[in-house]
């Protein structure tokens, strides 16, 4: 990867410090593209925090691809089986 | 909308529920393509149902679309402004 795209990591916090990572990294940086990567129940807060930075920050950001699939992840303690966890990527670029 | 799109509504049951509306309703039709539409925390269980479909069950849908968006919903009872939330759409389609 180079300095071009930027990955922001979406988690369990609210989805505006992801859109303040979001507005750091491209304004910090010459990244024309952020990706957003979620797993689970983040899925909806990266799409909170892509549509809040559009909407209201950075208006001029177009969505250019959006991409779901799906990750194996290893069994919780005292469990046996591995879980299936959907995933998103959603990247966001500069005109 | 004619018979070529179905439209299946993402709630707040388990994605496994919404698998089987989508399986359901791509036999019971000349449908081309199932359009998922979910709002705010639906979102979630919409990807865990297009995955599962995909990857279980018809491993021969594609996914041609997925947006994202954002609506205005009326207030809450007992609060005064309106609320924005996030919106998805998946459309799976037949090969």
């Amino acid at each position: 990867m180079t300095d071009e795209s930027k990955i922001v990591f979406i988690g369990r916090k609210p989805a505006m410090s992801y859109v303040m990572a979001i507005i750091t990294s491209l304004s910090a940086s010459n990244a024309k593209e952020i990706i957003l990567k979620a797993r689970g129940q983040a899925i909806t807060t990266a799409v909170d925090a892509a549509e809040i930075t559009r909407n209201r920050f950075l208006k001029d950001l177009t969505i250019s691809k959006i991409a779901i699939g799906t990750e194996e992840m290893p069994p919780r303690e005292g469990e046996n089986s591995s879980r299936m966890v959907s995933t998103m990527e959603i990247i966001l670029a500069k005109p």
